[in-house]
């Protein structure tokens, strides 16, 4: 009996120190996502709300889900988005899943959180074509929201820094932990094929995470499209030196998260890959100066698609109606 | 004891007459909606991945759910929709809360049922500006619909009477029971206030429910709009002659739902009366020669408000990826 227990408690040991001589997490250059951590769920819930609805851009038809689509990635899958009046966007909608671990938010950077990203598309002519005022006046007007802000921020007058900490504290929650990659890292081994592990040490070995590492898998650096040979992009966009003034900058953007990225397409701030063959291919000739065999791509193409983690997993919101005084949305004034 | 018995048993037979003789559903012109019976989940659940779906428009941008938003009562609270484009809808878009039980789809009643009405804004170059055959060829190019699909029907082979099956069963199960009215019918008389039930009466004395009754209070008739006085429509649509090419026909409209009427405004076939008292005052005008006073106005509206029953429960749905070769939408192609 003594026996039997000794036994168990080894096997018990050595099944708990297996993994981690097989792939502790923090040797590896990405990290699993931790699940994330609501302080406030009333608060989180006036952001879904708000991040659904609509009336929050002058022709009462877009809202951020529009274009950072949650049952879709949380991206448009476009090559880039279409705004108020079916403006062509000048550059691709990234994922807002796992987006509170960039390091700054838009792919120039231009917001530092998400709290100040989620004011920009509201006002943005292109995007959803109102005003911060117009926004808080119509949120105002409707009793629904009046009483849900009231119990989140005790106070009975809406303003815009309310509406995007909300928007920002909904989107906090859109983390995607559990992928089978986070398991394996995590030790399980049955969690991958040979496969892809093969396609995750290439992935390493090539240099891939020398910008796309951490939780995220990137986000957390700019980094120049276009560094071994020219990019050349579909869109004019500049990237970093819009922000920053320095030519140095220029074609510098923000490293996208590879978590989801199977879901995430069309790929880079253009759009321009509309597979991850495509993306991986491009990658390693105009990054990493390497030509992919096509075996090799399709190994790091494998591994990639075990970057895909628990959806965003809540009901449809419903959305307080507008009252009598309301201001009605305007889509086709001129 | 058996005194005992005796009494509990006559309270009993008391607790559930009284409700009879207080308002049996029978007697009333608008009867309690039925809860939705489900009798093929996985067909359902495709449905409502289809009905989500942007990828059935040419631009990837526009679902059904973007013109019949299940978080906004079922509609888009817009005079008329948004199309492909941008394109300026000539008609207000009807609830599709509870639209199984109207006698016909559309305004003018042209698809006699769900499953006919679902593969026409798909199709329409207006609206959605697709075709059957592009859109059966993206869903067949997604493995993950070819297998639910597969599922569901015991077929690889999609087809696009198989799609609109799937989505009219879902819409099937947006019917919304439980509002405070319909509590109120089967006898719970502290489920609406004394205004509210004048406001019913009123609505019945004054002839509403001639056209709005049924469970759906209303959906199962084509009556003339502009019966007393001449409705100037702010649309050209001509209504059910469009359908029946009879000139007798001309300016009928299938007579729209009541339930959830707090939530689908703006109201009638050309979205014109953006407030319930609006549409209330010229419903009484056209149709039955009558002003009502401003506080019979405000009882009708109280009473009309009683009908907005449990909404759409359900998580959000995650869309299945696109694969290699699915075809990319063209939202900006001419």
């Amino acid at each position: 009996m003594k026996n039997q227990v000794v036994r168990s408690i080894s096997i018990a040991a050595l099944s708990l120190a297996a993994p981690c001589l097989f792939a502790a997490p923090a040797q590896e250059p990405i990290q699993p996502i931790p699940a994330a951590k609501v302080t406030s769920p009333a608060l989180v819930e006036l952001g879904r709300k708000l991040y659904f609805d609509p009336r929050l851009s002058k022709s009462g038809f877009i809202s951020c889900n529009s274009c950072h689509n949650l049952s879709m990635g949380g991206s448009d899958n476009l090559k880039t988005s279409i705004g108020h009046n079916w403006q062509e966007g000048p550059i691709n909608s990234p994922t807002v899943l796992n987006s509170s671990m960039n390091l700054a938010q838009f792919w120039d950077g231009r917001a530092k959180d998400l709290k100040e990203q989620a004011g920009g598309p509201i006002a943005n002519p292109g995007e959803m074509a109102f005003t911060h005022e117009l926004a808080v006046d119509l949120l105002q007007s409707i009793p629904g929201y009046v009483s849900e802000f009231k119990k989140v921020f005790k106070t009975e007058k809406i303003d815009i820094g309310e509406v995007t900490a909300a928007i920002a504290a909904f989107e906090e929650t859109l983390v995607t932990p559990n992928s089978r990659f986070d398991k394996w890292l995590k030790g399980d081994k049955k969690a991958l094929t040979a496969v892809e592990v093969e396609g995750y040490n290439l992935f390493k070995e090539s240099g891939c995470v020398a910008c796309h590492n951490g939780p995220a898998a990137g986000g957390n650096s700019f980094q120049k499209m276009g560094l071994v040979e020219p990019y050349n992009a579909s869109v004019p966009a500049e990237g970093r030196s819009a922000v920053t003034g320095k030519d140095a900058d220029r074609f510098n953007f923000k490293v996208p998260t590879l978590r989801n990225v199977e879901l995430t397409y069309p790929y880079f701030h253009d759009g321009a890959a509309d597979t991850l063959k495509e993306a991986v291919n491009t990658m390693g000739r105009i990054q990493l100066g390497r030509k992919y065999s096509d075996s090799e791509n399709a190994k790091i193409v494998a591994f990639l698609k075990t970057l895909t983690g628990d959806q965003p997993n809540f009901k449809l919101p419903f959305l307080p109606p507008s009252s009598d005084v309301t201001k009605r949305p305007q889509p086709f004034a001129k």
